[in-house]
C-alpha cells in the first residue's frame, strides 16, 4: 500500500486527526489497516488512547511524519487512520436523503448534525460527493463511522427500498411551512437538493410533501447545512 | 488608495463577488469608494446591474483584472466593491450576541442565517473576528450590509446598553432544553460562546437563562452555525 494523497479511486482512505481516528477505532475497527502518528504527538491524551486501543486490537501503529505530511498537506494532524472502504446499507428508521450533494464540508457537517438528532441513516442520490473523502470524514469529526450512508442510482430506487417512510422534500416553493407542520409519528425521510440547484420541484412535489422553511426576504435561501439542522431539530423535537 | 490584499488595519475593505457587491450597492451605497470589474465579466447579468446602479449613483467603475486578482487571490470573482468601513450600532429588537467568535466563515453564515429569521442586530463581545474581513462579507453573501453589527468590550457593556431584553445563553450544561422552552413574547437576546471553548458557564448562568439543545451522545456538540440557526428558528417560530 502506498501512502499518498487520497483519490476517489483508492480502495482505502484516511481519517485525519485524533478525534476522527478515535471514532474510527471505536466504530469501524474491522476496517482499520494501520495507524500513523507523528513523532511529536506522544504527550497528547487522545494519542495515548489511540495507542492503547490499537494495542488491544492488534492494530499496527507506525510513527511516520513524512507520510502524514504527504497525506494531510497543510492540516496539522497528530494521527491518521488508514482504513479499507466498506459497504454501508441504510437501516429502517428515520432517514435523510441528499440529492446530488456537491460540497464535502457540507456533507461532513450534515452527517454530524443528523447524528446529533439520532438520525444515522443517510441516503445519497448519485452523483454526489464521495463519503470516504478525508475532507468529509474530518468535517464529520468521525460521525461518518457511526452512520450508514448508502448511494442510490436514483430517487426511485430509494423509494423502492423504503416505500413506507413518510417523505418530506425541502424546497423553496413547498406547500407547507416547516414552522406550521404537524410532524409525523411514523418513520420519515427528509429530502434535500443540491447546494446550488435545489430539488427538481415538479418531480419531488409528486413524490413527497413539499416543505419550506419560512424566511425573511433578506436572503434568497438558507444554506444546506443550516436547513438540514433545523429540519432534524423540528422532526425529532417530540421524541429525542 | 492602494488596492492590495486586505488587512484589518485598513480603513477600507472589499466585497468580493457579484452578489455581495449588489447587496453593498443597495444597502451601504454611501460607503462605496469604487467598483472594480474584470474584463470578461460584461455579459454577466449581475454585472450589468452593478453597472446601472453605479451609473445612477455616480459611483466610479473601473475594469481592472490585475487588482481583482491581487485582492481575491484564488477566488474567481467578476466584481469587487471597495468601501470605507462604517460604524454600526445595535438597534432595539431581538439580538444575537456572539462571545469571542473566531471563525470568519462561521460569522458570515451566522449573519446570513439570522437575517433569514429577521434578526439583523448582532453584538460581538471582543475579541472576535473582524466583521469587515472580505471572508466574512463573502460568507454572509452580503447580508452584513443589511445588519447592524456592534462590538462591545464586555458582556457587561452589552447588558448596560440593553438591560430589558430577555437573555438566553446557549451552553452545554444549560438548565432548560430548547425543545421544551416556552419562547418569550418580549424582545430577546440569544448568546453563544466561542467555537471551541463555549461560554464561561458560571458567569452566563448568572446573567441569563441557560439553554441547551437536546442532542444524542453520538456527538459532543453541534457546531456554532447550526446551533444559532436552530435557536433563531425556534425563537422566531411564532412571529416570523
Amino acid at each position: 500500500m502506498q501512502i499518498k494523497p487520497y483519490k476517489k479511486s483508492f480502495e482505502y482512505t484516511y481519517s485525519l486527526g485524533v478525534f476522527p481516528t478515535l471514532e474510527l477505532l471505536e466504530h469501524k475497527s474491522d476496517s482499520v489497516v494501520k495507524i500513523l502518528l507523528t513523532s511529536n504527538s506522544m504527550e497528547n491524551t487522545g494519542v495515548k488512547k489511540i495507542f492503547e486501543i490499537s494495542k488491544k486490537q492488534n492494530i499496527e501503529v507506525e510513527i511516520n511524519d513524512k507520510a502524514i505530511n504527504r497525506i494531510s498537506k497543510k492540516d496539522n494532524v497528530y494521527a491518521v487512520g488508514i482504513l479499507n472502504k466498506y459497504c454501508d446499507r441504510l437501516k429502517p428508521g428515520n432517514h435523510i436523503v441528499l440529492v446530488n450533494p456537491s460540497d464535502m464540508g457540507n456533507l461532513g457537517t450534515i452527517i454530524r448534525t443528523a447524528l446529533g438528532f439520532n438520525i444515522c441513516n443517510i441516503g445519497i442520490i448519485s452523483p454526489g460527493v464521495d463519503k470516504f473523502d478525508p475532507k468529509v470524514i474530518r468535517g464529520s469529526m468521525g460521525a461518518v463511522f457511526r452512520s450508514n450512508i448508502e448511494y442510490f442510482e436514483s430517487f426511485e430506487d430509494y423509494i423502492k427500498a423504503f416505500p413506507d417512510n413518510k417523505k418530506y422534500a425541502f424546497m423553496l416553493n413547498g406547500d407547507t411551512y416547516l414552522q406550521e407542520l404537524e410532524t409525523p409519528s411514523q418513520e420519515f425521510t427528509l429530502i434535500f437538493g443540491n447546494e446550488g440547484s435545489g430539488l427538481d420541484e415538479d418531480y419531488f412535489k409528486h413524490a413527497a410533501n413539499g416543505i419550506k422553511i419560512k424566511q425573511s426576504e433578506g436572503i434568497d435561501s438558507f444554506n444546506l447545512g443550516i436547513s438540514v439542522g433545523i429540519a432534524c431539530y423540528e422532526f425529532t423535537k417530540k421524541c429525542i
